[in-house]
């Protein structure tokens, strides 16, 4: 990914220059440890390329594209202690080294300094309005996470609340990223909504394609449990369609399994051909393939540019990931 | 109370009209109900009488009133998680109630909204600066925390370092509180410090006296366990100034006791003994009385009002409580 290279080396650079404190260490140190850890960054490289692509120079886009981050690496140190996560990039999870406590009063923290950084969005924005889309954006997320954890308990999930729930999880993070980088190039309306389309299809095609790749990748690259999501009776895109399209008897018995999880070796593969024999498998790659379309329309009606070539390269490596 | 009760009637009236949509349920149920748990509305009161000591309306202080009790609820939902308290104000905690990460979720969606009510800030108002005041409060709020936590696991903490994380825990807020009252009402840079003044000496006044109260306070009124604080080795402004005063082997046997907690109750009788004997008691009224005064002092230089009555009225009722 070397078109990335120029994005993440910035973000990297003005990460590790956070004017974080040095004490009270049991704030700071949580938060410099999560973000040690590294990632994707991918978040705000779409901020960065989103001002380019609205012709200002990316630079200008930096208070926003750290902002997005922190706000994700927050969610991030709240989800792992809600879904009990022991690890994350290879690391331990920062309720497991420290504690439970440490991980939410950092995740506060964190949320903080997310947004004392758009305080800093450079003369000319409007902040107000760039803090309405962060926070709205943040809430959407929350919404998303509680749906999330609604579903678990629920048997009677439809498609459409399960899309409502990624869109929020995953796609609404993704366009705010993308809005916040327009906004800090001075973006018109149409360009605003160019942006936010992007980035909710984006979050879509992402997150099913997680969906799909859980049951189709291969299982010595994938880095997961293969089929983890039906081993643990997870709501996923596919396992809705299927649930939509399959008979009476086969959705009775994967009900039955859901109710005594983890689902066994044997379950698994029946749920497997069931998604095979009702056209599940197609029907996510179509969704996938025509949420990326939806993004790239979008993106085609920006005037051409480096940055518009780089988030072209971007979702072509997304569309054809395989892990 | 009677010269608070046009303050709490504006506060619950607006609180109960929070435009808190009702799905998905699992985020904004909890919401609701720890705002329905009632509470003494200190913070938005200080907020509002703060907006008519700079002689504007207090009507104009309502978004940033509210702010702060949102803000307020949002650290007792994660604080209540931290310290695995099981009720407050005589109901269950939300994380008993619900569980864990529907207390983290309902916390984090809390702060949104506090941060999205002070979008509502009057037009003239600066915006900005006044998200800045909110916002550096609250990391100040988790630094405190922080400390606290730090604190447990510490056997040298100086009584500096514990007013340092009081003045966060407790006095940050309510300078907060009263100084976005204060922006609200356009005052300037004299009348923000001296809200500012009021407010820290308030919380340390506030703080100290807690501590003192675990201690002297009337058992069937205070509604704590009596001496709860040094049951648990909690370090209080009354412990850290005894173990400055008292002598060598005496510190020796409350440290060793600190090493078995909950301590027994002849150690509790023998660590109340030495606050009488090394002065402690009298040396805690004494900071109380001093800290109290300096809010009156800074108070008095506002030019005389209803409000300044009130507020008068507030640090007297403050001043003689016995629970």
């Amino acid at each position: 990914m070397e078109f990335l290279k120029p994005y993440t080396a910035l973000i990297e650079n003005r990460l590790q220059s956070l004017p974080l404190p040095q004490k009270p260490s049991g704030l700071y140190d949580p938060q410099r440890y999560i973000l040690g850890m590294g990632g994707k960054r991918i978040r705000p490289m779409l901020s960065l390329v989103s001002c380019g692509l609205c012709g200002v120079d990316m630079e200008r886009a930096v208070p926003a594209a750290l902002s997005v981050e922190l706000i994700h690496n927050f969610t991030l140190l709240h989800d792992d202690i809600m879904d009990q996560a022991d690890s994350r990039r290879g690391h331990e999870t920062v309720h497991r080294r420290w504690d439970v406590a440490s991980a939410i009063l950092a995740g506060d923290g964190m949320f903080v300094q997310a947004l004392l950084m758009l305080q800093d969005v450079p003369p000319g924005c409007d902040h107000k309005q760039m803090m309405n889309e962060l926070l709205t954006g943040v809430n959407t997320v929350c919404e998303g996470q509680a749906l999330d954890m609604e579903f678990e308990n629920r048997q009677d999930v439809s498609l459409g609340e399960y899309l409502t729930m990624i869109e929020g999880k995953t796609g609404a993070l993704l366009s705010t990223s993308m809005k916040l980088g327009g906004y800090s190039a001075g973006a018109d309306e149409d360009q605003i909504r160019l942006l936010d389309q992007i980035g909710r299809s984006l979050g879509l095609a992402f997150q099913i394609q997680d969906d799909l790749l859980d049951v189709i990748a291969d299982p010595s690259q994938f880095g997961k449990i293969p089929a983890g999501d039906i081993r643990e009776g997870k709501k996923t895109f596919l396992m809705l369609t299927a649930l939509e399209h399959c008979s009476v008897e086969q959705k009775k018995s994967i009900l039955g399994y859901f109710q005594k999880r983890p689902l066994t070796v044997n379950q698994i593969d029946e749920i497997i051909s069931i998604y095979r024999s009702t056209g599940t498998i197609e029907e996510a790659e179509k969704q996938i393939g025509s949420y990326y379309k939806r993004a790239e329309s979008a993106l085609d009606k920006f005037v051409d540019s480096n940055y518009k070539q780089d988030l072209s390269n971007l979702i072509n490596y997304l569309k054809n990931r395989e892990i």
